[in-house]
Order: structure tokens, then sequence, then C-alpha cells
């Protein structure tokens, strides 16, 4: 059991993550603590609220081994962006019509080794990426992506991905003349905060569905994507209200396709809590060229961890010592030399008036999308390594 | 010798870029060539345009061990920026004088072990910093870091580093009352345009070396930083005009101090055009959401080795198949899941008509901040190798 709550604004660790912490002294920092509980636990509570939906794991967010055979064992399925992801899976027993290969930018002999795995299911979002799967997965699913405006999501969301409803009708009807089967997808952005941005697109892949059955076909399945949050600043619904939202917007836009498969792929969700970075004030700095304002600089930064500060998209809550004390701003920067590597400046933090070089902070939330995006030796600095705790068995399968 | 040129806007490569690239068609993309005869044509070019000046390369811009050696062999020193830096260099044979460590955020275990290892030269740019050094590495020498503005660079500089001339004042006098020597650095900004950006913060060393002088100080030397640019678009001066230039500036400006030791820090310059990206164009969209505007997508990008196209900072030279016929605008984005892992979107690159999936393109003058900053493992895409060619040799001592 974990009490990472949402919701509250409290700053809060899992038993676990507590435990490991306060034996944790003689630990050089920074390093990624990865409860195995709270993934679990997440897992389980994304379970209840969307008991009709196929999860599929995002695993670009923390491709741990351990992580990936803990929601295995779970029941859960996997997404994966690469040959390299499909590899790991397929090396840690899971099944390949168990995997979605769900990037849409994918090499043509990529394509060709995932079908000869046994990879049934890709996502397109144009005819050339169409006529790639058409030609070495004959026979498979394609999951035609739609473009959203990605609104009320941290993360930005570009033009990468998607199409139009217009295009995405073209493509289904022509993948279903190539002989795939076609469902329709989308993500409403990472770290979304808002459970009614499912709705447009979800009317979107309806209109998308009525054009196919129309000229015949039978829709596969539709991709609910990514986009449940983990617990940063702001606060976000927990998870039974994006999955009420979500649950009552499928059945009045997609009711009339029933029984249709759902699938959702959530990574920040079943992992971003689960992590916690212990760091270390390397520096804390007033300079005349910033006069009045604190710098304060960690031992992790924005190339070593914490990629998703990048436009201080992601603001990850922050635990101190002395936490009950008197706070005041300050920026927040990483260790390198390199004056991109500055966390939080346009929105300083507060943080405590008497915090000291040498004082150990924690980033929380921290599971998803840091150490896999970390560099390989950023200014000479080593990926932290990750510890992972909790259980490795599945309470229930 | 190599014929990457400055200047010209023409696309070419080094003679040994262009005969490992003709025979690499079995080679899985991405990856970095890497000329050693280029670094070692722009260190004897760098030497020639600031004889007088002692060069320090930035390890970080790349940590190849082969371009350690090399430049170790030809004489070159090294800045280094972390722990994990300074034990590469010791490694490589590496006398631990001739190492800078520049940074200006270091733990004070780490100034306290690498001045058991026998470093005797610290960046700092605040109180806190320069009590660090003088606790641990007694006797040695500071460079008080002044702050420039970062006017003229593509590379943007923040206010993480530096102190303004009034507090720079105080940290000298308070390092010499520490019992340390005193010198002054500042950093113009990475691939820095005009040469005439080192006038001012020189302007402002000579007034910080008056007050030295006049309170009894002896000033420790001048380091000058980095900012040598390498081969991109838009072109710069070519480094003789840089070596002229800050030799005059030097001159006017601390001639009455003569002789004083002067310090560079080039990193990009001495190995950003040593290097060349292979890259296989992965998908050609022309989607409904962004209309009538060609996505080309590679199989490197920000994640994987051009992380300095972060806002579209630093603009790659490109070499396509048919650069000779009609080109029109296309944005260029990476081959990741993450909507952030866009290139070139804002100002769109001009590329072929006719560039089709499969086709390679060259990522040129990319020897720098690439493979260093690349992630471990982002959305499963290994680090890209390095392929390192040309003579180890260093032509002269």
């Amino acid at each position: 059991m974990s009490d990472v709550r949402s919701g509250d604004g409290r700053v809060l660790l899992s038993p676990g993550q507590e435990s490991f912490l306060a034996a944790s002294d003689g630990l050089d920092t920074p390093f990624l603590v990865l409860d195995l509980d709270v993934v679990a636990e997440r897992y389980a509570a994304l379970r209840a609220a969307l008991p009709d939906v196929a999860i599929y794991y995002a695993m670009k967010a923390n491709p741990a081994p351990e992580v990936v055979t803990l929601l295995d064992r779970l029941g859960c399925r996997f997404d994966v962006a690469s040959p390299g992801e499909i590899a790991r899976c397929l090396e840690l027993g899971i099944a390949p019509e168990r995997l979605s290969y769900g990037n849409t930018i994918k090499k043509e002999r990529d394509v060709a080794a995932a079908a000869r795995d046994g990879v049934r299911v890709f996502a397109v979002d144009c005819d050339a990426e169409l006529d790639k799967v058409a030609r070495q997965a004959p026979g498979a699913t394609v999951y035609v992506r739609l473009a959203t405006d990605g609104a009320g999501a941290d993360w930005p969301l570009s033009r990468k991905f998607g199409c139009g409803p217009g295009e995405a009708a073209k493509l289904a009807l022509h993948a279903c003349h190539l002989g795939l089967r076609v469902g329709a997808s989308f993500h409403v952005g990472s770290q979304q905060r808002d459970p009614a941005a499912w709705e447009r697109p979800l009317a979107d892949v309806a209109d998308l569905f009525d054009g196919l059955v129309a000229a015949g076909g039978v829709p596969a399945g539709v991709n609910l994507g990514g986009g449940l949050p983990s617990t940063y600043v702001p606060t976000t619904p927990g998870v039974a209200a994006y999955g009420a939202t979500i649950t009552e917007l499928v059945a009045r836009h997609l009711g009339r396709f029933a029984p249709i498969p759902v699938l959702i792929e959530p990574g920040r969700y079943l992992v971003g809590d689960a992590g916690v970075i212990e760091s270390e004030v390397v520096l804390i700095s007033d300079r005349d060229v910033d006069p009045g304002r604190r710098w304060v600089y960690l031992d992790v930064g924005l190339f070593n961890g914490l990629t998703e500060t990048l436009g201080e998209a992601i603001r990850y809550r922050l635990r101190t010592p002395g936490d009950t004390g008197r706070c005041g701003p300050a920026v927040l920067a990483g260790p390198s030399c390199d004056s991109a590597d500055v966390l939080y400046e346009q929105a300083p933090r507060h943080l405590p008036v008497d915090l000291r070089i040498g004082d150990r902070i924690q980033v929380l939330a921290t599971g998803a999308y840091t150490t896999a995006y970390a560099s390989v030796w950023f200014n000479g600095f080593e990926p932290m390594p990750t510890y992972v705790i909790g259980s490795p068995e599945a309470p229930a399968g």
C-alpha cells in the first residue's frame, strides 16, 4: 500500500520510498528509487476505473525490466516504440500478440522484423506508413491516429503525429482495401489535466467508424492513448474521475459499435508516482547578475533525469528539509556547465530560506520519463542508478 | 587535410568522412563519423591564430578517448566539468596540472578529490564556491567568472553562471585573503558569431585586475572561455579573424598586466566540424493537420544526438541526395514518440522535392555536443555508435 496522494497538495512518499530513503545516507546522489508496490497499486486502480479497457503500458516511460515483468504478471499489455523495446519485451517472455507498435514513424525493415516476431498491431497516420505495414505485415491491424490539439496537457503536443478526420477516413478505407484490420487511435497529450479532453477525439472516432461501417468495414478497436496524470504541481483529478468520464464518453460516442475493443496506453500514470529522485544541493548563490534571487543548484538537472522540465512543462513536487519552516522563491538549476540546464526560472520554486549546501532534496513522482531519457555521459556525469524496491510478485493476475 | 570550409555556404565533408561514408552502406544508421585529422587541423589553426594563448579543450563537447589523447599529444590542456571527466583524463595519462576544473557548480567533496588528484585550477562565481576551494585546495588558483549577456551567440546563455564586476571584485579580494591565486574568466556564449563579443568582458577583466593590483594582488591569468564556432548555418568568420580580434583586444585591455597567462577553452570549435552524422529518412508525410507542409522524419532526433536543435538554436548543415535538384521547405523531426522531438519547424529546412523514404541524409558538423548528450535508451533506441577515423598520431607536438 502506498500513500502517495493526489489532489491534496501534500508532499508524501510511499512507505517503501520512505524507508529506503531513511537508510540511504551512504548512497551517492542522484539516484532514483522505484517502488513496484506503487506500480501495482496504480495498475489495480486503473483496472478498477476502466474495467472493460485493455491496458497497454507505454514502456518508454520507464523500461526497467522489473516494471515490465511486474506489469506482465498483472495482465498488462505493452505499447512499444522501437525494435529495442520489442526485443526487451520478448526477452522478458512477453507474447508478441500482447504488443502494440505505437510509433507512427517506423523503418520498413523494422515493421518487417516486428511482423516476423509476431507483432500484429501497428499505428499509422499517413499513406506511406500504411503502405509499409500492408507490405510487411499483411492482415495486421492498423490504428489510424487522429490528431488532437493537446489542450489541457502539461507536456506540449505538436503537429508531429496524427491526421485530421478527412485524411483519417481515407486512410481507413485504403487500409481496408489493403486487407488490413482498421482501428482508430489518438492521444490527448501527456499529463492531461482534463478528463473531458477525450470527448472531441472520441466523437471524431465515431464519425470515422460510421464511414468505415458504411463502406462495409468493421472497426477493430479504439485506442484511447495516454495522458493519465502523475502527481505533480498542479494537482489533477483522481483516476476514478478519469475512468468515470472516459467510460461515459466511450459509451456515448461508440456505444453503437459495441462490443468493440477499447485500449488505453498509460505510461506516466503507472510509473510516475512510483519513483522519487534523491538529490543533493550542490550550491546556493545570490549573485548581483540576478539581484535578490536565490539560485539553488542540484546534482540532477535537465540532462541527467529531469528532461521534462524543458520549458518548465512538468512541475515536479519537491520535498526539502525544514519544509515546515519559512520559504522563499528560488531558481532551480542542474549541475552541468550548460546554460540551458535550468529547471525552474520563469516560475521559481518556494524552498526553505534556511536550505543549505549539502542538504538532500527529493524530487517526487519521477518514475516516468527520467532515467530512460538521461544522457549517456553528459558533462562526465554517469546516468543515475535506479534502486528498485517493493514486491516483484503480482498481488493478483 | 580536411576541406570542411566555413563562410562559403557550401556543404562539404573532409576526405576521410567522404571515403568512410562512401563505403558505409552496410552500417545501420544513425552513426557518427569523427575525423581526428579535422581535430588536428583545427587545433593547428587555432594555435596559429592565437599563438600566445594556452588552449584548454572543453572535453564536454566530445569526451571520446581518441580525441582527448590526440589533443594531449598536440600539447592541448583540458577544461573539465566533473569528477568523471577528471578521471578520464588521468586514466589517459594526462597530468593533473594540465586540467582546469571549469564548472562553477562543484560538490565540496569533488573539489577535495580533484585537489588530492593534483588539480590546481578552479572556476568560481560566488562566495560559497570560493570557500569550498579555499578549504579543500589551499593555495590553488581560482578563476572568478564574470557574467556576460551572451549577445551574438547561437546557444543561449542564461544567468546561471557568473557575477557582475562589483561582486567579482569582492570575490577576487576575498580569494586573495584566503591565500588563493586569482584570475578572471568569462564566456561569451557558445557558437559566438561576433569576434567583438570578447571586448566588453575583457574591459571588465581589466577593471577587476586594476582593483586586484591596487590591493597588492597579482592577477594569475585570464580565461577567455569558449564560443569559437563550428560550421553551421549561418556562417561565421574564420578562426584567423577571431584570433586577430581577440589578440588585439587582449593587448589593448590587458597589455598593462603583461606578461599574463591567457587561456581559452574551445570545445565546439575543435571537434564540431570533425563529426558527421549519417541518418536515414524514416518517413515523409504531408498531412491535413499541417496542410501543404512536408514533414521529414529522420532516425536521429532531439534525444539521440541532436540535442542542440532545442529551440532550433543550432542550425546544422544538411547534405541530401539530389542536392543539385529542386528543393522545397520541410519540417524536420526525430524518430521518437515524443511530440517535443521536432528539430526544425519554426524555420523549416529546404530539402529536395524528390527526397524519398530510405534516403540517407548527412547532418554536418555534429562532432560537438551530440553523442555525449544522447539518451541512454530513449524510446528503446540505443545510443548511436561513433566511428573514429583519421590519424591518432599528432603531426606536431
